[in-house]
């Protein structure tokens, strides 16, 4: 009964012999029973031209679902060739309006009046011209026009009639949307509430009015916590006076936050966009050389720090060893503070203590690590090392180079975030670089004054 | 209309002396209108017994919310002076399966087996006991037994009616779930087509029969992609034979894809547990410090390794200064490489092109890195360094550690699952340790042959 597939290379080979071939209804007939996501999953083993001609083959409703849910990147590329008029007709008329608008966006301005205009329904080119004013990171980015309104005066039955009406344009109904005169949201009806109403009870007494709902320019992170936090499957989205303009369904926040998780999830491995095994080895490097130039950078500054200590490194050659060691550790530090500040902002636990208790409890926190480390070390040290200035040196070093690693890896996130920009940037390399740095001075400086001491 | 809560110092100052006066009616009017989300996040401002004072005044249907709200170690804090009789009454009886066993799940066993036996509807303690038997990271450990089940033979107006009957104990019903005699799942209807439909035809006419859906033992991760991919707000499980055993909603699965992209971002910042800023210092210490132990012995190896360098370091003490510059690369460019393999792995991306593929890709764009990056270092070096050995000894090493560290971060992971272990383990400091090692081996190395050519 469900459907299970095998997109295994034998399928894949009967599949691209059939379009070789030019063999339209074997073609069909291979991928005619799957779902729209699994043949745009087969887009990326064969080619754009294989692409084109399979896709074509649909029938416009399954191969409007198939191109929406293409990645952009690929959807751009196999659009790129394909008429306006085909894009319109084919593609589009039969999209919903939150991906066409997002479809259209993606062409090039010329392109996009093209097929707006052999868009034959006026009012779904309205709806996608009205969505493509909003910022995709915005509720209006995300919404769709698509959304069962009935008026508060009427009854259950003419609800159930408009819900008959319009059941064949919105495929998902959960909700109907209860508006007055003016299109102001009133409340919702839930699918179950109104199927066990009597048919002449009017509507404004079965609907819930303490509705959670967002506005147009709310960020698209804030919708995606509030539908998470209040486990809804779809949101009302009003303008600033509160009109009914569109809905949100869960699907598309699921993909807000399965992508918001892979940035921050990037920028903590040091990677500068989306990037998968499967795109291209130059756009891999690409994403990869950003980060990699400004570890090197900093390499190239701790050398310096490191030259300008060449004179204790000749009398002191072992001070070196510990170099590899002090260096991760501040990395290492500054990294978890700052992943777990990151990861409070994203989902929003950080409400009422300030920066001050935050840093405070990171320095408890730092100086217990660094002191079980510090002394760890220095039972190392003290059996292994013949030098107890080495002994003490490192000691001291790791005990401040991880406090202060924690006191600026939990200070720089908090600042981005003050300033608007994106705190998970402090995961990345500069965090690391900087601290490697400064760690490799406090190391040599302290070095510096415990060899005067104890040697 | 909608719910915005302020929480605030001010309100939670006044809850706080209306619950020390000790004012239930004060207390409750407070929080009386919050969502159960938000009464929930309120724990975390208060103290464990005022949580107690506050959660109890609740009617028991939004006592059970919010505590099915809470974080898992909240929750077992809060229970546990409750008897097992109020535990019950106020809080299981009103909660839906999957919560109750989850809940009940985290209790001593002496005090699963009271709460059982305090609940006065054996069809829900049944249920509860059978949820509880399933592993928390299966379909079957996700799914509540709360569904609408209607049989294939009904017509729409018993289906309605069943609805009816069955509503007040389903909170979110999207679909009916049409099974025969034999509980064997048939097919599943949407409240928009029963609602649309005649009371008079057959419900096996309007259901839809091509369904997904997952049975009990399918992994959490797995009913994730699938519900994601395919859209779904709710998903049917059933047993190895096909019987309907219960379902799936979207809010559920919303976590699971949180907290895997919250595991592994902190597997690839250097955390080893779940932890929150707002966690205790000893807490948020033993997340971190076995980590950072393990940086640490790779620290004391990468010590002994140059100390078998001495003679070397001695001669040559400038090798030093690009000791950080050569551990850093390594670590970044392997972490980099098991990322972007641990992403594909987590959003099953990969399913044809083998290892082989894989690592030669990643050794492509490895070269590609190295050579731009030597030659910048190169560059650099020829203007700034007297040593034309160390400049050449730089740009090698760097060359050669880049290619070896993505080789090691591309592979690791892959081996990792393999064996069935969690590949995110791979960006931990495991990689960057052993990179750091080999790295630091390599650079001497080659310095050492280097130098004997150059110098």
């Amino acid at each position: 009964m469900a459907i299970k597939i095998e997109k295994n290379r034998e399928f894949l080979q009967d599949l691209r012999e059939a379009i070789k071939a030019g063999d339209e209804k074997r073609a069909l007939s291979l991928i005619n029973d799957f779902h729209a996501a699994d043949i745009a999953e087969i887009y990326d083993e064969i080619s754009t031209e294989e692409a084109r001609f399979l896709y074509l083959l649909l029938d416009s409703e399954k191969a409007a679902d198939t191109v929406a849910e293409l990645d952009e990147d690929d959807r751009e590329e196999f659009l790129k060739h394909i008429p306006s008029e085909v894009i319109a007709h084919q593609f589009i008329d039969n999209m919903d309006t939150d991906d066409a608008a997002d479809v259209i966006a993606d062409l090039s301005v010329q392109k996009q009046q093209e097929v707006l205009k052999h868009i034959d329904d006026i009012d779904h080119s309205g709806d996608i011209v009205d969505l493509m004013s909003y910022d995709e990171d915005t509720a209006g980015g995300l919404m769709a026009k698509e959304l069962v309104v009935v008026n508060q005066t009427w009854t259950v039955l003419t609800c159930l009639k408009e819900l008959g009406r319009q059941a064949d344009e919105v495929d998902e109904v959960y909700y109907l949307y209860v508006v007055d005169d003016d299109r102001l949201l009133k409340g919702i009806v839930s699918l179950k509430d109104l199927a066990i109403s009597k048919n002449t009870t009017i509507i404004s007494n079965v609907m819930k009015t303490d509705v959670h709902y967002v506005t147009v320019d709310d960020g698209a992170e804030d919708v995606a916590l509030m539908m998470e936090k209040y486990d809804l499957v779809a949101i009302p989205v009003v303008d600033a006076i509160g009109r009914l303009m569109g809905r949100i369904t869960i699907d598309d926040v699921v993909d807000v936050i399965r992508e918001e998780a892979e940035r921050d999830y990037q920028l903590a491995s040091g990677l500068t966009e989306d990037v998968e095994h499967s795109d291209k080895v130059f756009r891999i490097t690409r994403a990869r050389l950003p980060w990699l130039f400004i570890g090197m950078v900093g390499g190239v500054l701790g050398a310096l720090v490191l030259a300008r200590f060449e004179g204790d490194l000749k009398i002191y050659p072992e001070m070196a060893f510990f170099i590899p060691l002090i260096a991760a550790m501040g990395g290492n530090v500054g990294i978890q503070s700052s992943a777990i500040i990151v990861q409070g902002l994203a989902s929003n636990t950080y409400k009422i203590d300030g920066v001050g208790s935050k840093l405070g409890k990171e320095f408890m926190v730092a100086l217990l690590n660094a002191s079980i480390l510090a002394i760890l070390i220095l039972g190392y040290n003290l059996l292994v090392s013949d030098s107890f200035a080495l002994t003490i040196t490192v000691s001291v070093a790791l005990m401040a180079v991880i406090v202060f690693a924690a006191m600026f890896g939990t200070l720089i996130p908090l600042l981005l975030n003050r300033f608007k920009i994106d705190p998970a940037l402090a995961t990345g390399p500069f965090i690391t670089t900087a601290n490697d740095i400064l760690g490799l001075m406090i190391y040599m400086l302290i070095g510096r004054v415990l060899y005067g001491v104890f040697a």
